[in-house]
């Protein structure tokens, strides 16, 4: 399912920089009970909230769905 | 901003598949009206419905965001 395959996706990412979810979350203004719901794939997340990730991750939203 | 830049983007790969709006927003089973407000970028559209819409071009997400 999507939602499941992104929200693991925008998990590796944000481990890769090393960030945790409270300060990625921090950072973006997430609720971070939020975004942990979008990471266990739990969210139909809209394209609003989508594009606030990939901007925190400082990636395009071509390279956030690449390969999905 | 990201929801007209998506909305323009998904009307033009459509038109270019020669559909019009009623028949594709058939076709994917998505109410036409709500397809024609997500094109002119007036919705904050979820992942399940752009992947809808990104399967009923025969393309992948990846496709769909390049360059957005």
């Amino acid at each position: 399912m999507i939602q499941e395959k992104l929200g693991k996706r925008i998990k590796d990412l944000r481990v890769k920089k090393g960030l945790s979810q409270e300060k990625f979350a921090l950072q973006i203004s997430m609720d971070r009970t939020y975004l942990a719901s979008v990471e266990s794939g739990k969210r139909n997340i809209s394209i609003n909230n989508i594009e606030k990730i990939a901007n925190g991750l400082e990636i395009s939203l071509e390279v956030l769905f690449k390969g999905l």
